[in-house]
């Protein structure tokens, strides 16, 4: 087999053969075959694609380039969740033990967040104590017994998309759908669950700009996932502005905190409880969506849900008097507003432009070594739809850095304000089951 | 300015800007852009081409990035020749002495052969002496005073070229016109030559299978020559067979001495008489192709042509006794009939497998480091439209190796025969000027 046929072909658009993938991701992860032909085969695949098979089969060829996690030792359905990232996304912390609370087993493996905020584990860790670092039999025993368990990647899963992701970063390749939807799918795959529920972000914050290429993206994953016998639902969810008001870490572990009582805004809500019922469902917990969803708000109404997540940072060893008391979780010292310049409405908040406002103030990482602040962030006082006069609060900059000029301006420009009123988007843009 | 960057525009169809392409260029030759992201350009560029204005400044970033020679001292119009690349070809060794006993000056910087069989300076290096090491100096001074000289590639002409199309040979990327194109006009217009005759090879033993594919890499190279100020004509010329009845390299020698004595096949005949006068008129020698050409078979015919031949290999140190009697060239110890076990016509030569199979009898390199059996070579006894009986030669090997066997069968292999007569083809396709 030579690296050069196989680019050839891809060039030509015939379809690889599970040997040509398997040669092409067992040879880049061992070294055998350099970057530099790797790279021309992804640019052949930016423009030529790959069906189904392939996609499948380079995923499938990934998981098994690393460690796989074995959850069998844990009873019933693991569903797992994914989102493919958005700003002010929280709904991880939402959903764990809203799921949980139904007795729904949640095995839930995250990374850290690289870029505006940091990820679900991170974030996590701005409560006192936290402990993300469970051993494996730690973590299976947790879920057996609380139906839950959050805990950082270990072992080596999927190098091969480490390194391929790598290289399509630095070789403009990351925008081709069977690339994306195979490098999400391994690291699910990997990651042990049964089944999986996708958050798949639409808008100007998220890497699908438009609901058709969204749809593109979910249905490749979707059908990876029931072509390797994992049920797979993907939820297509807005993201012409960040998710809720909270972008940063304690903020919004604060506003997750709020949505399991039923406190939060409309988008929070709606999205977490639609992802949770499909969660539930995929559970087998429920026969269909809606009574899922009933149960999912009845647990939201009665307590349990805040119970289940008090009990989840308890026996993760967190302090869970600061979330019964969410205004000991940290606080920033300097709090600016940012002020309109402009009369309108909110057409648009540009998520990305607001996620680095919200780095730039302590809340993310630049590089992988950089300390997070977990007290930084952005609170967003105007919404899209909102009316704003000259002069209002558009948002407020929650920082320790005395250096909060650039923030001020990115999260000033990222407020897009028109004349007329938008048209509502809805919360949940579509389902690809 | 990123490379990055420039690759996304590609990657869109967007023309990239000279100071992208000198960007390119020039940090690639210098080692600061890294080959997977170069490889990934070109695998954009395969796709997404690039226009004639881009094209050019590819050229000149390639021809800028080494040596450029400088033939300013010589008198006239140098005419420069270029063959795509065939099984056969010693029209250069035809062409040269054919142009200057006209005249005309003739400074041929000629590479070596890597493949089939030696080049055009390795064939001349079958006649016992000839030196193809002349200074820049004597070559410049042989060319003022005798109209012609013939020497290897000195200097460091385009790195830009050699590293990028090393990259291409290795990534897949080799086939595309806008990058075949620059690398060859570059080659020849750092040689220094005022005005460019090109041999496009046609055919299934050249790059370009279609006439349809040729023409479009032929317009391609005429519109860089032309707008960098270099008088260009492409002859597009067959190469469904090998070209004369001779491959190798002393036996190519001798077929290039009946050339000029007028006494080779039509095929070789035509297409050197062709390639000659269209040198002879982007010299301005003559007013237009009919003149040329008679001037051209005229010195043919007056033995004029001979004469400058001879003179060649005098005034370069080889021995001209061996071309006064070509039968004292090189000859093999071993000569091999290759039988017909079939009858019909001959319909192809398929032009690479003969060339293959040459080099198997040791007239090509496989190495750079290979040495070349000046003697061994293929003569071919049917060429195509040729009646054929089983039991009759189709060719003979002339080798001095004993393991002939693997060539033996791709030279059988080569000869397509079917029952109907094939309809004939012209030597001279096109004319892109």
């Amino acid at each position: 087999m030579h690296i050069l046929d196989i680019i050839s072909k891809k060039k030509q658009g015939i379809k690889l053969t599970k040997e040509e993938i398997y040669y092409v991701v067992n040879g880049y992860t061992d070294g055998i075959i350099p970057d530099y032909q790797i790279s021309a085969l992804l640019m052949a695949i930016y423009f030529k694609g790959m069906d189904a098979e392939e996609t499948s089969t380079l995923t499938m060829a990934m998981v098994e380039s690393g460690d796989q996690i074995d959850l069998s030792s844990i009873e019933g359905i693991k569903v797992d969740k994914h989102s493919t990232g958005g700003v002010g996304d929280k709904v991880s912390l939402i959903v764990i033990p809203l799921v949980a609370s139904l007795g729904i087993p949640v095995a839930k493996l995250s990374g850290r967040g690289l870029g505006h905020t940091g990820g679900t584990i991170d974030k996590l860790e701005s409560i006192e104590g936290f402990d993300i670092g469970l051993s494996m039999e730690k973590f299976i025993d947790n879920v057996n017994r609380y139906k839950m368990a959050i805990a950082g990647q270990t072992g080596d899963l999927t190098p091969a998309d480490k390194k391929l992701y790598a290289l399509r970063d630095v070789t403009a390749t990351v925008d081709s759908v069977p690339l994306i939807a195979s490098s999400i799918m391994s690291k699910k795959i990997a990651s042990g669950s049964d089944a999986i529920v996708l958050d798949v972000k639409v808008g100007n914050g998220a890497f699908m700009k438009t609901l058709e290429e969204a749809r593109v993206l979910a249905e490749a994953m979707v059908s990876i996932g029931k072509g390797l016998g994992r049920n797979t639902v993907a939820v297509l969810t807005n993201m012409n502005e960040p998710l809720g008001r909270e972008v940063g870490n304690a903020n919004e572990v604060r506003e997750a905190i709020a949505a399991l009582k039923g406190e939060a805004g409309e988008d929070l809500i709606s999205v977490s409880v639609t992802i949770a019922s499909y969660m539930a469902v995929l559970g087998k917990a429920f026969e269909d969506l809606e009574t899922a969803e009933k149960a999912i708000l009845e647990s939201i109404r009665n307590g349990k849900a805040m119970e289940q997540f008090e009990l989840l940072v308890k026996i993760q060893g967190g302090n869970a008097e600061q979330i019964r008391h969410p205004e000991t979780l940290p606080t920033a010292q300097i709090e600016i507003p940012v002020i309109a310049r402009e009369e309108g409405y909110v057409h648009e908040i540009k998520a990305q432009e607001i996620g680095t406002a919200a780095m730039l103030l302590g809340a993310g990482r630049e590089t992988k070594d950089d300390l997070i602040d977990y007290a930084a962030g952005i609170h967003l006082e105007k919404k899209v739809g909102d009316r704003v006069e000259n002069g209002d609060v558009l948002c407020i900059l929650l920082t320790n850095r005395e250096d909060y000029q650039d923030a001020y301006n990115k999260a000033l420009e990222s407020y897009e304000i028109n004349e007329e009123q938008p048209e509502k988007i809805p919360f949940i843009l579509d389902v690809i089951s």
